[in-house]
């Protein structure tokens, strides 16, 4: 038997998973819950007493560790597979997710000098402190025309790698200067698996504003962002990137102790978990959007050609799938929309779906803007906000939570039509995450909305799924990335055909979505922003008495 | 002693209370809840088979006659006052609430050969199956120009006189024809008082289109509506008209056994619940704005000058206190979209607010349109519906409690504005109703938002106060409702003042809520008429499988 070993690791925990080369199937998996989680309020014991800023979110570096300690072993004894037959290993990580170490790795948060210093510690990707530096790096990127700018859509998030690493530099310059390294945690990861440090082109194509053909941006850009900025790449980073699946080493002694694992089993690059799911969702050619749908929305699409798409996340060559263009764009909240109305109003969203399914659409006279926790794509403005129109005294729960579906899935047709505008061609979605199992009026209504039939793809596990087969291409077992989603990823089976009585009245109900969000969001009427606004203004008075 | 007795015909119940003439002191009061309430499903027993079709809402004239048979008896026994005592009689009324009767007063639904007709029976205020009927008249009276239409905010509303009164026309023309008198059902009451029919200006003025001056619209104009409905005045109607605290008669003896009191005990002329509370309210001259604060809120102002004033539901002359113009306005939903969203969220009042009043202005980042019920000022448009934006995934449930009351109260100044724009200065505010007594929150924020200082009115129920006052001047125990006011009416020391802190994040708030108004309401951006029409067309497809 051949077999792959896939680790998902997520925001709050890491999944390994193991699957059969031959056919995809996932013989068991087992979950590692981080001891120290997301550390947002003050770091962890023994100090507690230094408390964080707004807005950060940090993570401890021996979490990934003990994942591999503890989940590799217990799903290998589980599954009472030999560990002989697991012939590849690949990751896949939250993403950006970045953190200083020296040059032998060793996390600084992990010197005795340097524990209680917030900056020596993973910086988590939804790590929002370094907004003032994502506004220097735009502001300066659009001055100078930096070329890469279009490729993500015209404004790069906080959340990405060059942000966090200045925010080290100017809030705690000595850190800065201890870093011999900075790397994405994925990059760590595998550096632990392996020994060796490697580097995966799809963080940095997504995350770091590299390209295969221009590489990183341009030394005097970096300089003009701060002159002990200018030469980050070449001091603590490194040029050589892997595609995904290329091979980052091989098991080292020292891991193979923490895994029970022989030492030398091939180690995979490590991956970007959205990425990842990619081809685990059976999609390794144009054509197709694969949409990984949880509390959050991501639409990942693969194309031969190169083409600037209207407020895209970013375009990566090799970022996904070796020899195309892959494609990210995103809604920044999806199921914590719903989660936020389940939980406002105190129901189900059993109860809630069950009648909101029986509402024809257009029935409830409601629309909403989906901007509860602003818009990644297309407009990438995370000022915006959440908006619902046409509420009377009649109005009742079941047909808002039926009007947040439905704009979630505008969103979605936005972005899809984005796409078509560029030239590049959606025939069809595959849905993974986990929201298309848990909840069919979404997915119903996406497939209407859309005018497209979305499959379910099989693995509930897309990421850990990915992973593993990039561990199985690493290691040699399928000679691409497209001949192992032949054999071990598969769709569920399910699928949402569009209904087309419902196309009318949908399109009516989309052509009042796109005339609000351009009025809100195009700067037509800037509402939201100077409610914004007029919020930090509030909080900055005295409470009343 | 010296007591007057008034009647607050409601839409469930009428509440009967007896008042001292000398100092307005209220010795007790009696609800009686009508036996068939509003009918607005099937006819009540024995022709419960007799379907009713949609928006409609009718009334059972018995109704109003046992409330005097069972409320003022057992008012006089509980309060121990000797009937010689009462001097004087006054009711006021929902309106417009009308029926048709023969010449001798006796309802046609009471006749067995119409009983089972829907169109016999008392159509309450809020039937609204009379809308293509309004349609007509505002078309015609736009179209000839008509001189009221101005003093009308330039449309009239289903609810009033003549729109029900050509529905019967419309739908039942035997019906019509067998009517010897079309009534609104005050002035109908004060007939079973008195014996005598008689007529209210104020009903007339703010339902009717009537005027002190220029009397009721021309023949010409009805005969363009419906050649059978040129002489509908002359023929059904009555062109008497008595100002409020007029003396309609005196007790006849049939009422004198119903109620216990006196034959011979002078009755005022009807008036209609909102502006029986003016006077009642302690407001008899220019200057102060009565607000009647319940489900809805009515906005109601009196001034020497005659004013177009923008989206009016109404002046009259001589229609509140006699030799003043009476400027009516409202909002229609206020208590009731806070209730909508209490019940949505399965909260309480009392938790909601407490958590609300520790908000700052604009703290929330929200802002909402109060069209839960459409606007009935300024904006005329009962198509209109409610909207809500800035919601984020942060957001609370009191934080929308408090924005939805932060709405209405921008909704009001509005309202205040649009007074003050067409030259009547608005000083202070008297608030009154139900809701002024249960939160205080709300008026602090209407303090707040309008800048003024409001006062809230001492009795709990002004209306049937007012009526007791009018009764009292058309008894001759006092010469006016000005004397009577004085005499009788009180503040209940309970006031809110404007908090000066807050003006300026209001006044940034209510920009912000004047730019969305005049967006959606002044025809910027129709998408909530085009909801309502997708609503429409959605409402006559088959129901999903």
């Amino acid at each position: 038997m051949t077999y792959a070993l896939g680790i998902d690791f997520g925001t709050e925990s890491a999944r390994a998973v193991l699957v059969d080369c031959a056919d995809g199937s996932e013989l068991g998996s087992s979950v590692f819950t981080y001891v120290n989680g997301v550390i947002d309020a003050r770091l962890p014991a023994p100090d507690e007493d230094v408390e964080l800023g707004p807005d950060w979110a940090l993570q401890d570096p021996r979490d990934y560790v003990r994942s591999l300690q503890v989940a590799v072993p217990s799903l290998l004894a589980e599954t009472g597979v030999s560990p002989d037959d697991v012939k590849g290993i690949g990751i896949d990580f939250t993403s950006c997710t970045m953190l200083p170490t020296l040059a032998d790795g060793t996390p600084l948060c992990l010197l005795e000098d340097l524990r209680r210093e917030p900056h020596a510690w993973v910086k988590l990707w939804k790590h929002h402190a370094a907004q003032p530096e994502a506004d220097r790096i735009n502001a300066a990127a659009a001055e100078r025309g930096e070329p890469w700018l279009p490729r993500y859509g015209g404004k790069i998030s906080s959340e990405w790698f060059f942000a966090k690493a200045l925010q080290i530099l100017d809030e705690a310059p000595d850190v800065y200067a201890r870093a011999e390294r900075l790397i994405e945690a994925c990059d760590w990861t595998v550096w632990q698996l392996t020994g060796v440090e490697s580097r995966n082109a799809c963080a940095a194509g997504y995350k770091a504003m590299w390209s295969k053909r221009d590489g990183f941006p341009a030394g005097d850009y970096f300089a003009a962002l701060d002159p002990r900025f200018e030469r980050v790449v070449d001091e603590k980073m490194s040029r050589a990137l892997l595609p995904p699946g290329g091979r980052a080493g091989v098991l080292c002694e020292r891991a193979a102790t923490w895994t029970g694992l022989p030492a030398g089993t091939p180690v995979a690059v490590a991956n970007v978990d959205f990425h990842a799911s990619v081809p685990a969702a059976t999609v390794t050619a144009p054509g197709t959007i694969v949409m990984i749908m949880g509390t959050s929305n991501g639409h990942l699409l693969l194309d031969d050609a190169f083409a600037y798409v209207e407020g895209m996340c970013g375009v990566v060559e090799d970022g996904i799938v070796p020899g195309l263009h892959g494609y990210e764009a995103g809604q920044s909240a999806l199921g914590d929309i719903y989660a936020w109305f389940v939980k406002s109003v105190g129901g189900t969203h059993e109860s809630l779906a069950a009648e909101a399914s029986r509402l024809r659409p257009g029935e409830s006279g409601l629309l909403a803007l989906d901007w509860w926790n602003g818009n990644r794509s297309v407009l990438v403005d995370a000022d915006l906000r959440g908006l619902i129109v046409g509420m009377t005294l009649a109005t009742r729960a079941p047909e808002i939570y039926r009007a947040l579906i439905e704009a979630t899935a505008f969103g979605t047709r936005v972005i899809v039509e984005a796409f078509e505008r560029a030239g590049l061609p959606v025939g069809g979605i595959v849905a993974c995450g986990g929201l298309p199992d848990r909840n069919p009026l979404v997915m119903q209504i996406f497939a209407d909305v859309t005018g497209r039939e979305i499959a379910v793809a099989g693995s509930r596990q897309a990421p850990a799924l990915g992973a593993a087969m990039f561990g199985a291409v690493a290691a040699g077992v399928h000679d691409s990335i497209v001949e192992a989603a032949g054999a071990m990823a598969h769709l569920s089976g399910t699928s949402y055909v569009p209904r087309v009585e419902h196309r009318a009245a949908y399109d009516a109900l989309y052509g009042e979505y796109l005339r609000l969000h351009d009025l809100f969001g195009r700067g037509g009427d800037d509402v939201m922003r100077r409610l914004k606004a007029l919020q930090r203004e509030a909080a900055a008075t005295p409470a009343p008495v």
